[in-house]
């Protein structure tokens, strides 16, 4: 028998969300070597597809790193995964029978902050699929928000998509005012009235966000049922925000899908203390995975 | 062998809803012979639930009528069911291989008003666990709202129950009022905060229904977060009653759950041209089991 020759270990970040998750390999000296994709890593929405959407991820960026399959027990893993939150899914997620060297394991949230920020300080808001605020000063952290789909998560694209629907079938029954978000829905499910019912019926939230493109559109173009919708997300962010910078973060990001097209909506005062993000969440996990294993090393 | 006396026919009424489903056996002269219930019956909640629950409401009917389980083939069974107003829905559950001599479906809402009205024209709103409008006037017949949770259903009690855990999970936050009915959930579900999404995650709309009595006793008690979800659930059963009105049916019935409690909350107007109702929904089944039946034979 030969025994392996001891190799550099390498760092792996994954940004698991409800509609897709990325991976980022580095090396020690934070070089980028690869990234990759995997599906929907939402534990809230599946836990053994969660951790089969990171361990595809895991493997493309393995491959476009230009790295065999054995390659992953080198990989020290740092994840951050929306629901973690919720101390059950934590504990079956940090669980999970992984195949990589080291898996460690924090909020979606924790690692957007990271990312955003290239410092282990700051607040983000995150609106894409889902929404919710994050602010870590001086080691402390607070979440805010993010009880998920559908009692929670305003100003998110699957709360979009489902105020769309809720206005269009009453729309539909006379009962609120006629939308242009009728015919915006009629083209993305190709359903009018009760066939939106039928369509969305059992669907997640994946599927109200991709509702929330038409919603924006319709706002734009000054269809005032939209604009009372984005007006009404809009504002829930804003004042997540205002709630975040109490806290006094020394920056605050808003990230995920509907951040850019959202910004005009914001409150103009809000608007005028956010921040760019200097980086994604998936490097933001990268750093997450090398600082929790330096810090296990030196314990 | 000895074949079977030719024995009397008997009419089956199956009332079926998201959390029980009721069943009423009468004979031909209308003398009722026996009632029981059974499990959940809303075929957007599952098909085989639905069948099942029928089926142990009729088996329950049968033995309080003191009827042997034979008997079932001698039922003529109507059904109205939540749910079958969407098409594909209304073929599977009529398909069904039943154990009745015949099935006949319809809408919860169609024997309600049957129930309600004891003749086949008038106007029902139903707000149980969910909510909706009817109203059959000369033949011809509109439905309203119905949607289903979560898009739909507007003052229901399952929309109640949703609504009184957004608002306590933005007063969580400290994004929204403090209300009572935070103690109020905390009692129902033992939990506070991201509990409560833990609590509830992937939870039926029966479920939420059951948080509806708390919002009516904060509302009563003054919670002005309570009495805001009240009012936006009685207008819109209110909105709802004036659009059947103008079908001028002879009489409009509110039924449900949540009727009576909702009552004081009506629009003024609207309030005073509601009538009692004259009979339960699953003796509207029964009448339209009889209906039906004397239709086919006539043909």
């Amino acid at each position: 028998m030969v025994s392996a020759p001891t190799q550099e270990l390498l760092f792996l970040g994954i940004d698991g969300g409800g509609t897709k998750c990325k991976a980022s390999i580095a090396d020690s000296r934070g070089q980028l070597l690869g990234s990759g994709t995997g599906g929907p890593a939402n534990p809230l929405h599946g836990v053994a597809r969660t951790t089969d959407s990171i361990a595809h991820a895991a493997a493309a960026a393995l491959a476009d790193a230009g790295l065999p399959p054995e390659s992953m027990s080198r990989l020290v893993a740092g994840a951050g995964l929306a629901g973690v939150n919720l101390p059950s899914l934590h504990r079956v997620i940090s669980q999970w029978q992984h195949p990589f060297a080291a898996w460690y394991l924090t909020t979606d949230l924790h690692i957007a902050c990271l990312g955003a920020h290239q410092r282990d300080e700051g607040a983000v808001i995150v609106t894409g699929t889902g929404s919710c605020g994050y602010v870590r000063v001086k080691g402390t952290e607070c979440m805010l928000g993010g009880h998920g789909f559908p009692f929670g998560d305003q100003g998110s694209g699957a709360w979009m998509g489902m105020e769309a629907i809720k206005a269009v079938l009453l729309a539909h029954d006379g009962l609120g005012p006629k939308t242009a978000l009728t015919e915006c829905i009629d083209r993305e499910l190709n359903a009018r009235g009760l066939a939106i019912v039928e369509a969305m019926a059992g669907k997640k939230s994946s599927e109200y966000a991709r509702l929330a493109p038409g919603v924006f559109s319709a706002a734009e173009g000054g269809d005032e049922v939209a604009r009372t919708i984005l007006r009404a997300g809009a504002d829930y962010v804003s004042a997540l925000a205002g709630k975040l910078l109490e806290y006094e973060p020394p920056r605050l990001s808003i990230i995920g899908g509907m951040a850019e097209r959202m910004r005009p909506w914001l409150a103009p005062d809000i608007a005028g203390q956010v921040a760019e993000p200097l980086g994604p969440p998936e490097l933001g996990a990268v750093q997450y995975a090398r600082l929790e294993y330096e810090q296990t090393e030196t314990v």
